[in-house]
């Protein structure tokens, strides 16, 4: 199956903060957001794997800074990593500032989805091959989530997720210094 | 400063799935619902700390099953616990089958909250009070979620996380089995 | 067939007002309203009958006091008393104060339903069992309303209407005083 | 103060029922065309007053025969008595045939509309004056269901409402026969 | 086939301005008002031609003048000239003022609408016969935007419009005195 | 004054065609299309001028072929010529094939926009450098639909218009062939 980079999956989404879109401060409301991300997350993983796909889980969202009504808001979504049949999706939020020509970084997000045929059965993904630093360290910490994510839910022991074993003693050992 | 338990500040709603509210293959859209999640989860954390708050993170979201067209929604919040100026909430959404009177778990998602004052500044908020086992059990996972947060995004060591720090040691031995 | 208790149709529902559901002074709008009121009816209705139920009519609804933009709404329903395959819905809709704990009453309202098979054909729904005072209070005005409904509409006279004319009875005894 | 007709006020509003109208079998929701409902009698009892007008209640709607998705529906409302600062409107609602150029009566509502000034203060409003015969029932059926109302909530006796005591005499003396 | 007159097709759609209309300056949203525009004028081309219409294009809009918050809105459409399967369809948009009683035209907008039978193929329309003065400039200027697009997508010659040519010379008579 | 190329200011939107925005066929809505347009061209119109803009007039849109549910749909617009205060933008609407990763262009629409500063009057705007060729004929004939319309309105005569005049000869001059 054909190996594809975070880059061919880039997904970029524009919208504008209305009335409609505000919380009752005049900030571009948590959900409504959280909507636009997960839009915006399925269309750049269906670009990916050619395939419908259904959000499986959020892993991660931080809302660090508020967006104003009126604002330009831009999504851009990319694939970081594949694991058989599902897809971890990174999605950075930007709010433009029209006058000054100026972007800020309001939120990341990480989501996982699933990609589906006709029969709603879950297909295999094509794998992602990192190029850039960046999205090779996207690329394992994307893995250690996942080994977390099913360690903690008891699904599996330290013994199956040997990278997150290799983390938690560099952790511990850097914890002693 | 009181001190509370999850019970006080449990907050339930209702919702029927109307074809608004559906995605293409006619289940309840996943923003939709992260929307639903994210006003019901606020509303909780208000009534913990008896003041407007707003979403400082999604922590965790999982999309186990679908809910169909047609089907009623009820989401059930509460705070699990709080930290300082935050509070992180559990919030539970079951289907349920009218005619068959049974409701089925459908998903389950950890949002974190931050109270405000009229002048959008952060206020503290009481400490919980875990009295049941089950609410112990989210207790003490809930802090080990925020270590690990803060630990993964290189803010803290594990010097400064005793309890995820004893956590990891037992995992470790438990793989050694 | 089953008889039931108003509380066992008990539905509640909560919603925060928020921009898009205020109308131009700022305050929830009627409309709006009205849409929650006749799901969360719907619903109550539905948990009766354990079947689905369509709006037959809205006997009655008063907007006694506004609510306002970012106050959160809790709905109350339950069916006070079912007439062979119709149920009526009593709705009580109050807004809450999250800083003092308060809650006010303002709005309350009435509405039919019948429940329906899966070919939209009626179905019988189980009667209902007044215990406590209140409850048979709403039992008996309903029957008043739906007797007052039909002789307006002229499909009965008085004479199929006999709780109905001794009310009339009683109220002209009063008036004489 | 000027006296006004009915067909002063009349009112027309016409909307296709699209997917984001309809409920889970295809046909208007009944929450959305009491949003209709209510603006289109806001608008005939602003036009009746000259002011705006905010919703005190609704008396009755009946929700007769279902209005499918993609028909045309067209609602008519006018004002049809005014109490000093209070009018109660009749809104018919109508679904349209386009191919048969005919139109079938659905549904009608009375709502009750407050007048109000900048300050939020109820205002008069002029008196209507019935011309036909249907307007003159109506203005006469409405007085009948506005003391019945506060006969209903002991506002007021019958001795108060000498009209629907008449009415509630030539009721009793049918029901004889 | 049947010929009909300008009249025949008119309908008129009221609207209330809310704010979930609004865009971020308090006035009508240009995005909401062309949604209403559209509908009204697929009715208006129903009307005219017993059949559902589908949108074919919008040969020019102009938002003169903006409409504020809490404004009444009233849309005019009628279809002003047909071309076998096609109708090009006026639209006039109105602003209330209810206190004083005046209205003024805020925008004007010119539809074009084909006509489709149940398997979506076109169908014939009948002819539009103005009768007053109005009415026939709207047929001409009709005419001659067909003719002015057709030409400058190059899919006719001047030959293949009379009418456009002789208002070309007329044009340019006009500029030389 | 700066110049500008259209490439400046290409702005694209991605969307997700949901339930919620299509028509009683299945298609995407054109009121909901129109409305992404309006929002997309605004923003286009806002990056050459770095002011908020506003919709001025909708100068033609196509709806040459149908978008369906769950298809993505993707914008794109830029401004193609500007005069004084005001900017023609054209935009682009392709629909997009996931499995096959073709796109389709569906629509095309120019818009003129008129930027503002903060008390709502016009601004100046940068002129317009076309580069590539498609460029100077979008350019060239955004100057000819003006004084088209400028003509039309009666607000100017062809001696104010000589690049339309010289088009129209030379469309006089190919119709004799």
């Amino acid at each position: 199956m054909e190996i594809k980079r975070p880059s061919d999956s880039i997904t970029t989404m524009t919208n504008l903060v209305m009335p409609n879109d505000a919380n009752i401060v005049g900030n571009l409301f948590g959900g409504k957001l959280m909507e636009w991300m997960d839009i915006c997350g399925a269309l750049s993983a269906a670009r990916h794997s050619k395939n419908v796909c259904v959000t499986a889980s959020v892993n991660n969202i931080s809302f660090a800074k508020p967006i104003h009504l009126g604002e330009t808001v831009t999504l851009v979504a990319r694939v970081v990593r594949a694991f058989n049949t599902s897809m971890e999706v990174y999605i950075e939020v930007y709010a433009e500032n029209i006058k000054k020509g100026t972007k800020r970084k309001c939120n990341d997000a990480y989501f996982t989805y699933v990609a589906v045929d006709e029969n709603y059965q879950t297909v295999k993904v094509p794998a992602i091959q990192p190029l850039s630093e960046e999205e090779q360290e996207l690329f394992e910490l994307s893995l250690l989530r996942r080994q977390l994510k099913l360690l903690m839910a008891e699904k599996i022991t330290l013994k199956d997720a040997p990278e997150l074993r290799a983390q938690m003693v560099e952790w511990m050992e850097t914890s002693k210094g």
